[in-house]
């Protein structure tokens, strides 16, 4: 058992000074302003500090297989990192291999993650369409826990799909409760470009943005909402990173519809001049997708933040070390796509959003974590501070500064995107199933700690 | 003492089984899924019912000196049918007579108030500007409790003010902290098209929306966000009607713009074919401005408050009986402007809002409540359900149904805009300051009863 | 020689009282105020008519084989409906059979259209991709004289290709100087909901709108311009029908892209109540893709033409008569798509369009004439009154009114849209090549008068 | 008589080889390819040169009282030098004194402007409202030759009108037939500003473009729309200079509204970091309303013009010199706003307009000239090349350039914008009433030459 005194607890309704009692099933068992301290009860002091619930990272890819080589962050490290960030969350995503019925890539995924540190579920990918995808979507909701899945519009000859897949897919996620995602890129338009840069000499890392300019998301972004408009069907858009995408889904939730974006911290501090280099592997380290933009675009995810009509945010943490990323030099189009940063994401957001002026503390919350439970039906027991819900927590200090560097932090990857800056915002504790696994420097996570946590299907059908 | 028990609770954030107890200072005294019931303390079965935050009602117009009457609810017996509805406080405006010092009408409103039956507060009206506003307004914040001011682009040669004066508003409001409000409608134009249609024979109540066609709202509130742009002061825009005023608010909150608008439950339901009659009086009961709008116009209020762009709603309640309607005979510019509808809120948004899918149980909440609290800063006082908070409770019966009908209604006026509609969603009991004022057909409202709430100010400067 | 007196010409530019004089080859030799009679040349009273260049229609579908059948009009009977409307060039479409090489298409149909009794001219479409095709739309270009390609984005395993295909055919246009027109509907989600109403045994007309609803267009026309805007290649989209897609051309065109839209006149004067009846037949000959919209939509195609953002307008004429439509019955998929209407365009919307007010007669011969002229590279051969332009030109009665009649239209089909409107503005004459082939009412289309119009490609690149 | 042999026609429908022979009353007197030269006929050889209508400068201000002193370029200085760069009319302001009726002020200006070298108009600028005001519309329109009123939404205090003198003077403008235009800014917002930036000690000439950000143009823009939209008043506006207004004006036109736009090359050309020096004359210089703005609004007018969402160009030609604008030193808002242009527009329109590939030299023509000719109901007269018409025409080299230089300007003041600017496209001959007024470096301006040119209104009502 473990007595939090002192704290301010922030949710994403409001901020009041309490203590909360976390009992040995890994839950809050009271809050209340002066809470006794039960016998053998480890007392926290969180005497300035913002008391939150830990935050989850709705879009992590560990140890995944891709582009002929594997992220190199496996679950434990992955979730190891998160935690020392104040994360105690992730919903990491489940890829078919070509042809793999996706139960059984869910089953390969679930074996791979019994690593975690941290709580973990998945969405599962539809890559292609036939009776048995139907089959299994049923049996992963109705078996598996899953209430999401993933659609990929870009990555043409990979993972994407066409629109008919996807109308299948969103047909049958609609008869099952479930959330459809997308990652919405024309992937017909980027191999396009791809194609057309290659062949006109441009193999660097700089021609990476060149073939996803900003149209090619807001395409893909007003299609898919299109799509899912026929029938009013869920949406969940990750990665949102231009204006245009921002105001289709800003138009279409206008209109009544249930469209609901995803903000990566990287998008919102960095543009596209981290490509404007000689250095080729800072350049390639940055080769993610969506790539970093022209600037303005920020604007646009900010306003998309502060107003509610974005409501998460995800880091995309996929990491390739120095040599993965070099498999892409001569031909940009081989370097494996993807950024860490779970570790650094709530810092970088408190210190750009809260600090800066744009979010309350309570809009933090909502954005890193309560607003993920709620889409992904896993409120009130994640992104709650309540008794019964999880006692997964965040003890913040809200003024103490840090400079981010890869040599402090726990990933396992050679870079961080913000080497350098320094943020005003730490977690100085990080409570996961009332252990304290991240103590002021000191990370306590524990390999296989982190259990599946089943998401329901929600009621609407 | 007053033990709710069985029910559940519904607020902002999530609906829980659990128990309420309420003290005998007014406040909540704790939350919990089985309280144990002090000694002398009333018991009150709530199963099967929502126990959710009091309505809050924060555009009414009580005893208001208009147009050359007075409106006919006082704030006793407004406050009352509030009650009979769900609503446990109103924010009313004090509107100064011409050329009164603003600290002054608000203490004559401050003398009227005394005998409201529930809590009340008050937005202040700028309707000139000098030195003299300038120091009242700072009396107001400091001394009164009041951290709203109401401004009117529309009345002219009545209550409007130009641009200059909006601006010194601002500026002085946002020195003390306090939040500007708007009555958006282009006055100067309503004013020339008022005369052109009496001018041209079109003296009946259906020419009053042709005198405020959609734009003449559009317009003013893209004015008023253009204004208020100019040093970031945050705006809230009382009763948007049109498509156009929404989707002005939604452009500039995805600007990052602190912009606020307030939706009336009977603009969502009606349309101008209310005026499309020859029963003179019908139509002129239907007299308010904005007036009730094209049919199309309705997508985007719901869709505003599905969204959240829209963040709340109120009711405009300003009744005025037959014979007070009837001295716009011949004449509609002098049809006393409103319509009454406090004790109907909240069932005809449960009924359209809830019942029809559009809103969940604590999207309901948020915008009968919640929102409304905390945009006029007396969060968690009120729209709160926690220990501490006023225990301002609605006990809601969601699937009964009734038939509105004048005859059974609380207010001082002799019609309802919904006589006759059957609506689903009925307050079953409401209590305020811990009291059971209203218990399942019986009021119990008591004249005096209600007390003035103190607002602070806002931090930001 | 043709000497027509008195007229007052109307151009795009202006209107002048001027006479014309049309020379053997079938140009026009000479204008001006008070031009002399040449020996033997006969003179054509134009007193009080408007002298117009001849309507252009820039998509038909004469004796096209679809959906099982063929189009009931020939070139020849086509045509001739045309003249008599004061039409006087079509410009049709080449349709490769599956796996057709493009250019033994064209040649076929060059062959079909020998019988045109008016000049005719084809776009091409570009319905698979491989090097034989890049190989034909060049030598289309150079050896052809055809100067624009068609793109089905609807029409699934028929006639619609891909984004990748159409990429490749962008960028191939884009290297010869020719114009990528296309057909904006999603045809996987036109497939799916086709699929879905039949399943659920919706198998009647009054599905067809419903398979094509108005975000399937739009969703079409938002993608089409994303792709041509990567390169800012020049984009036609024919047959706009909605307020989404006009929207998406005007964004598209204020950011200074080349994006051109076609409005079809029935869509401005019909609407999806031409479903709602039970007789199965007159819903079946509405049958057309895009189909009949709600009554909103119009207001922004009038917007488009008027505001100059939907440049020209055709008629997509496209006849089945009564045993070709009831190949549908029972299957509402089966039904071909197509309606008539060459003859009738040129009145239809100088009354709705002219006499409403909405649009100037040199707006009229804009986008009935000019703009398509100018669009498609054969202005000012066509599309002008000047000298050495064709003596292709229409005698305009604007006062005159007719009583639509099938009985009284020259077109190869049993129906017409128009059946009974009562129409301002009547073709007097028509000339072509200096004959007057219509003269009040008696039509002297000669069989196989008609020429090919070569268009070279655009200076471009 | 002169025949201009040689050159290429160049209107705003096409570009035609062709000779022009104008008369010795100073019209067209015929067009064709190869005109006779008759007896005594001066033949100017146009080999090599664009033949193109003379421009129209819609908006200048020649020797206007201003802010305590008058504007420097005298009605001869100020056209001659228009001549000079090709522009052979310009419409000027008629701007009443304080007080002075319409009528008396018009009577003024004419008697100024007999001066003038070239053909000139007037819009009379209607600043206050009474009987007289409407009467001396009537009269002008009727007796004086005017069809256009000008209205200012800025410059409290001197200029400024409230929406109600707004929307009187619309009402009479439409019933008489004449053209709207107005100055799009907020006068309260700015004068508002103003204040403030002098309160704070910001007293510079960069304090002008934050006294009058983008959003204070947007507003007056948007608000102006809506007034006109009450009874569809065609609506003119002056010197749109941001997105935000261009965006306003094309969305009204897609509705379907008659609303015009006009930039002015400056605004295409330089952006707000003419302020961003130390240099306080330089600055001055550019002291100017509209201010320069941010560069990201330069797209926007562009993208209006390649559209055709904003029809014309202008210079707002109001010259200060040195001594002038020092009236401002220590308080911007007393330094005189204006910059030169008139003899700078045409080349700089050709170089960063067609040579840079975003328009034809037709649509140059017709932002240049005949598109204000038509708005303002002088065409054919002006803008056209046609039997009949003015003989105004410019002889145009497409390939020339020439770098800017004060020195070698014509007009009345001591600086110029583009200063060193190289440009291609130069006005090689002018021609005015038949006569050769700039002849390859020779200015034959003559003082008085010019006429008054009365403009019919328009038939609308």
């Amino acid at each position: 058992m473990l007595l939090i005194k002192g704290g301010t607890i922030v949710t994403a309704e409001r901020s009041t000074r309490s203590d909360v009692l976390c009992d040995d099933e890994g839950r809050i068992a009271a809050i209340g302003p002066d809470l006794d301290c039960p016998t053998g009860c480890e007392i926290v002091d969180a005497s300035g500090l913002l008391v939150m619930p830990g935050g989850i990272d709705p879009h992590t890819h560990m140890e995944m297989p891709f582009m002929g080589t594997t992220a190199s962050d496996d679950f434990f490290t992955g979730t190891a990192a998160g935690l020392a960030g104040g994360t105690t969350s992730i919903i990491d995503f489940v890829i078919p291999a070509e042809g793999q019925p996706l139960f059984e890539a869910w089953q390969d995924w679930c074996v791979k993650a019994e690593k975690s540190a941290s709580d973990y579920g998945f969405h599962v990918a539809v890559t292609h369409w036939n009776d048995r995808v139907h089959t299994d979507m049923g049996r992963l909701v109705h078996e598996g826990g899953v209430n999401s899945f993933k659609h990929f519009m870009a990555y043409k000859n990979a993972l994407m799909i066409d629109d008919a897949i996807f109308l299948h897919s969103m047909q049958r996620a609609g008869e099952l409760g479930a959330l459809c995602t997308v990652h919405a890129e024309n992937g017909d338009a980027v191999s396009f470009l791809q194609a057309e840069l290659l062949a006109s000499g441009e193999t660097g890392p700089e021609a990476h943005p060149r073939s996803r300019p900003a149209q090619v998301e807001g395409e893909a972004a007003q299609r898919a909402i299109a799509l899912a408009s026929l029938h009013d069907t869920p949406l969940y858009i990750v990665h949102v990173s231009t204006r245009e995408a921002t105001e289709a889904i800003a138009a279409a939730r206008l209109k009544g519809l249930k469209i609901y974006g995803e903000v990566l911290p990287q998008h919102l501090v960095f543009d596209e001049r981290v490509y404007d280099t000689t250095d080729w592997l800072s350049s390639a380290r940055h080769v993610m997708s969506p790539p970093f933009r022209p600037k303005s675009h920020q604007q646009a995810l900010w306003g998309g933040l502060v107003s509610g009509q974005l409501q998460t945010t995800a880091t995309d943490h996929c990491c390739f070390c120095r040599t993965q990323k070099e498999r892409g030099r001569g031909d940009f189009t081989k370097i494996p796509n993807g950024v860490p940063g779970i570790e650094e994401r709530m810092s970088v957001l408190w210190h750009h959003g809260v600090v800066s002026g744009r979010l309350s503390p309570e809009q933090f919350v909502a954005i890193t974590s309560t607003n993920t439970a709620r889409i992904f039906n896993i409120y009130p027991r994640k992104g709650c501070i309540a008794p019964g819900a999880d006692a997964d927590l965040v003890l913040w200090d809200p003024t103490a500064t840090r400079t981010i560097s890869n040599k402090a932090l726990h990933h396992n990857v050679d870079y961080t995107l913000y080497e350098g800056m320094t943020l005003t915002g730490v977690a100085k504790r990080t409570i996961s199933q009332s252990l304290m696994v991240w103590d002021d420097g000191t990370l306590r996570a524990e390999r296989g700690k982190g259990r599946y946590v089943r998401r329901a299907p929600f009621g609407r059908i």
